[in-house]
């Protein structure tokens, strides 16, 4: 990995840099919106909900009535099928333009989902080795999806001192550079480059919308990238931009990469994750003001079970770049999970739901929302993060939805 | 229903004037490219692939190599999840311009599937009563989610005999008119505007790329209605548009539709289906030169288990609009269905995956277009016609498919 100490400033004109370096590689994806999900975002829940969601909403006494028009960045689609193709691509460019790095002697990580098969096809498209550690637990769909992209797979155990130790020997061996999924500023300056794409799509989207309507014509009509037009139908707030953007939040590096995408332009980021067995590490290290370094979670959300690294910690708390967090339960997730794909026709993994389930769910947010917005509403970036779910699981974790009810 | 006397002439001209008549009612529709999947479709599948497909293909002696590009035509993403909307909001604004119509009297027609939703939907925004003949053996979700979008639902038989008889005294009782799912001008109308929409976005993104690539620019930079561009990066054609459109075809409104919209354009339209139990009734009809009246088929697509109309007919076969029929197996349809959901990332139901199944598995179309189109190749639309399937048919689907092996 390149010296943190020779990486571009963590600031919004470096992950503008990050973009141009990185657009060549990755797709610019489609920011989309749905009338159905804006409707349920938009209406109150009843007291039946809320008592039978549980985890104290039951105790809500009146349900929150925010006005919410969703706008959604569809990461799914993104090349390796999730945002971590940015950072990958970022690091490997940032790597590639240090004096006296030796390409032929490759790269190195340990990890055993998304980050892995980018930095996979990060390292093939530069033609340079790529070593990924993986737990020789790791099901062979993604050892093979892995290999498939021409990665070295070196097994380990699972403990992550087992898996360091495994990365340290290939380092060792070959001289290859460790490229971590998250807590290197490369990483974080790459993942941000989302929230650009985000902030201007929709932006763009809403002139549209507005420009059709002076015009006297149905905000019905759509240009190419919308499949929706639920902002100009449910307000009547002529402005130019995106009020809030909530993303999932596991190691950070994403959701800091996207706080610094919007400093300076109004855009509040909040950060979401599961509560369950407590993988909300990084509320609780903001609230209470100190890192929570460890977490130990099976949360659904398979992809946020990661505490808070150092780089996004500083930029999410010690620089206040994220506003707060909000969580959701397991149910909660499955919930919003089956909306994407039933109502959305989208594919997306668990840990991609997790921010619509608390614009849909959490009533604290909620009540937030309609607190600080009052009638005009909130247009809220809602980051897809990936989609990369087998059927298999999909179907295993309904079927225990199912029994769990 | 309008007196099909009384509809637009059969023509290209009134498909463009109908999208203009529903443009304020639905989605225009995003067309977006698949990298992995334009990759497949322009890889020879191997003889062992081929000797496990069966179904004839074992016998090819040299499996075809043609190269396709691919471009998705998004009508999962439309209201009710299907095209259907468009040809329902067309023939409800044509009855809206008939001199006597009466409003109150309302609409009528016999369909468990899109078509009822879809008329629903659209007599609901027009304030008109909507009467929907429905079998009562139908899924409770599906008649919820018509009487959601406020119609009238009327049980009957499962027979088409009891079916018609319901909906004649819906008719004798209230003066309802008959909107009928496909044999109808106003229908074929009006889902032909997808064919348009196609036909420009796919022009339009080629030309970006084009201009991408003079500008010394890499083609991964896409817009934001791209999520690949697997159509510059595989070829070197530089010219305007589609060389072809796949499409489903059931009852043949909506391919009859986008052959007229692509009427004197030099785009060929073909017509897909699945073979299980003789629902490839368009195909013989076509090839035998007598429309099949009738069929029986559980095909697990099911949306296609109708038998061709009389007006399709006219257009696809008599006026000889559509080039040819090509027909799928249902494990090619499971096939091709897994890849979107897995690969694309986006919800289809399985008569949406039948064009896609096509290009990837039928070796006589695939030997056809390396015939045709020599290396340059050919950029194929496909139409997803729709997104209505639940998590729970997947799963039984795929659980099926596995015991099937």
């Amino acid at each position: 990995m390149a010296d943190p100490a020779t990486s571009p400033p963590l600031s919004r004109a470096s992950v503008q840099a990050a973009r141009e370096l990185i657009a060549p590689y990755v797709h610019h994806t489609p920011t989309l919106t749905n009338r159905t999900l804006t409707q349920v975002a938009s209406t109150p829940r009843t007291r039946e909900e809320l008592a039978r969601a549980g985890g104290g909403w039951e105790k809500v006494e009146a349900p929150a009535h925010p006005k919410l028009r969703l706008w959604f960045k569809c990461e799914n689609l993104q090349r390796v099928g999730a945002f971590k193709a940015r950072g990958a691509f970022h690091a490997l460019g940032q790597l590639l333009r240090e004096e006296g790095f030796e390409r032929g002697r490759g790269v190195v990580t340990h990890s055993s989902g998304n980050h892995a098969q980018a930095l996979s096809l990060a390292a093939r498209t530069h033609n340079i080795p790529a070593y990924i550690v993986m737990p020789e637990i790791s099901t062979p769909s993604k050892v093979a999806a892995t290999k498939g992209y021409g990665a070295n797979v070196i097994f380990s155990g699972s403990t992550s001192v087992e898996r360091e130790a495994a990365a340290a020997k290939v380092i060792e061996e070959t001289g290859a550079r460790l490229v971590p999924p998250y807590d290197h500023p490369d990483i974080v300056l790459g993942q941000g480059t989302l929230g650009l794409e985000l902030q201007e799509d929709a932006a763009r989207m809403m002139a549209e919308e507005h420009a059709d309507q002076e015009g006297g014509r149905c905000s019905f009509a759509a240009p190419a990238t919308k499949t929706d037009h639920a902002a100009a139908a449910a307000g009547e707030k002529k402005k130019g931009g995106l009020d809030a953007i909530l993303a999932p939040c596991g190691g950070g590096g994403m959701l800091s990469g996207v706080a610094l995408s919007c400093e300076g332009t109004g855009i509040r980021v909040f950060g979401c994750e599961p509560w369950h067995q407590g993988a909300d590490d990084a509320k609780r290290g903001y609230e209470s003001g100190a890192r929570v370094e460890a977490v130990s979670s099976l949360t659904v959300a398979d992809g946020l079970r990661t505490p808070l690294g150092k780089v996004p910690w500083h930029v999410i708390y010690e620089r206040r770049l994220v506003s707060g967090f909000y969580s959701v339960s397991e149910r909660e997730i499955c919930d919003a999970l089956r909306l994407v794909l039933e109502r959305f026709k989208m594919v997306v993994e668990p840990s991609a739901a997790v921010p619509l389930a608390v614009a849909l769910y959490n009533e604290d947010f909620r009540a937030m929302v309609e607190r600080e917005a009052g009638p005009a509403g909130w247009d809220v970036g809602i980051v897809f993060s990936g989609g990369n779910v087998s059927l298999e699981a999909l179907g295993k974790l309904f079927a225990e939805a199912e029994e769990g009810k």
